[in-house]
């Protein structure tokens, strides 16, 4: 006789992840989940891979792991002006990784699944002989026809981005050690990210497109010209940056480097007042940093004097 | 001025995975996809991970290697009686990795996507500094109620099965050369999965539960007692064993060893015939290998002479 034998893997699985599943998860024991779509909505969904040693450092708190894994995800939910629904999640972790970790990362996914009203709907844990490598794939909703989409910017729009550029790409310069951050804020910004879904879902006629900045403002300024069909001017005096990365003069960084997470939106100056309004009831700041233009999809900095300013590289890229 | 860099990676995404991009995906430009789900119907989703040296070996031919994750997930759809609609993906490789494996992983993908009628509805690629790590979330289709669970085994109950088992664990031998195998028929089952679609989607009536075959026969079976409240006896003289399983004469392996990705079902002995036809009209055969009986979930296994094999070892788990 085999007694039915509930090993690691499933344990594992039953202690740190059962808790955190929703409606339609079937508690994980399934070998998928099922749920009714809300009436009445699309579906939106997309997934974001994090790897230990790209896009966090091998040593980060696996609660804050955890966290910032999903809100790069609900990030792109916030750029298609979604509500997150739930989401499913692989890990693959090295066989020697303790049991803390995972209890760790359970409580981080635990702590911002009650700030997102958001619950796990499946996934799989599997060994690696390599760094950690997580994946999730994010579901959300949004009304029919009301989806932000990259491809509606019109010249004669400002860009806009909310919140503070360029923290992100900073912040993991400070979490290891090469620039000083003696309040630990830029270190915060890389770790914990924060999506802007209270503004994105109050953007439907008031912005003409919307993406979120992962891989760095000028890069994905580019990817929203192109789709758009037009060109982008942006004054580099007019990007709001935290003090901290004021003290830490890097410009070129704040326009290149990517973990900002923040929203870049093409909105006429018609609602510009509409816009404010969304950003006053969302308590997310909101600046305008350039205007769209006609022309080939370029991207185009003043410096402060009016000079152009030149950039040899976009932006993030994972092979370039 | 900043001309608008497309750096390899998303020179990769435009050139392999956009032409895979389905209904919904927005060419794989935006930050998410956007769909209306089927209406009637309830959405049935689960996500899978592989990991090279784990799942698959490092030098499997990509498109395999492609076809086998998105297999490994209809899989799981199959499970669920459920009809597959469309799936995201995360690919985390090395940087040398050369264009032509993307190449390769984007056919095989393409061959899958015609032969299970979905499409690439969006996803993310990063670098890793280990092996190549995928994930794929998997999307399909339900009548309301309709889906098949793990929990609804009752005492009496037939233990049914498709195809052959044990091939898949026979296979990572043949392929790694620890076994003969001159057809390259072993090889073939592990590298290739057949997911039992045809059949699953017509169990609705017929199945009591079902779940597949994916980390070993005996483990996967304690976990169908588990979840519905019963025992199980089965008969290795019964179990359908392809002839190259046959001849390499390991039994042990094809009761405990994972990859099989054939449905293992619990029908009441009335719907014996109403199955036999469902798989004569999916062209699928299925075999009885035992009984479901009351009693706490364990699983008997009786050798040809009638004892009680010994099994040390349940099946495949990645951390036991």
């Amino acid at each position: 006789m085999a007694p039915v034998s509930l090993p690691e893997e499933f344990r594992r699985i039953a202690e740190h992840f059962k808790p955190l599943a929703g409606q339609g998860a079937l508690d994980l024991t399934d070998d998928a989940a099922v749920f009714t779509p809300p009436p009445g909505r699309e579906l939106v969904i997309a997934a974001d891979a994090m790897v230990a040693g790209v896009h966090f450092l091998p040593d980060d708190p696996p609660d804050l792991v955890a966290r910032k894994l999903l809100r790069t995800n609900l990030s792109d939910l916030a750029a298609m002006g979604a509500t997150p629904l739930g989401y499913l999640m692989t890990v693959s972790v090295p066989k020697s990784t303790p049991d803390a970790w995972f209890a760790g990362f359970a409580q981080g996914l635990a702590a911002d699944q009650a700030e997102y009203t958001i619950s796990l709907l499946g996934g799989d844990t599997t060994s690696t002989s390599g760094p950690v490598s997580l994946s999730l794939t994010i579901l959300g909703t949004v009304l029919p026809g009301q989806a932000l989409r990259r491809n509606g910017a019109r010249p004669g729009d400002g860009i806009w981005v909310t919140g503070t550029i360029g923290d992100g790409a900073l912040g993991l310069l400070a979490a290891q050690g090469h620039i000083p951050d003696p309040e630990g804020y830029l270190a915060g910004r890389y770790r914990l990210p924060q999506p802007r879904l209270a503004l994105a879902t109050r953007l439907h006629g008031i912005a003409h497109a919307a993406m979120d900045v992962s891989d760095g403002l000028v890069q994905d300024l580019g990817h929203l010209c192109r789709e758009s069909g037009v060109a982008a001017e942006i004054l580099a005096a007019d990007i709001p940056l935290s003090p901290a990365a004021r003290a830490a003069n890097r410009l070129d960084l704040c326009l290149t480097g990517g973990d900002d997470y923040e929203l870049l939106l093409a909105v006429p100056p018609d609602r510009d007042a509409a816009l404010a309004a969304a950003a006053r009831a969302a308590g997310i700041a909101v600046a305008r940093i350039g205007t769209f233009l006609p022309g080939p999809p370029d991207v185009t900095v003043h410096a402060h004097d009016g000079s152009v300013l030149p950039l040899v590289r976009g932006g993030w890229s994972h092979f370039a």
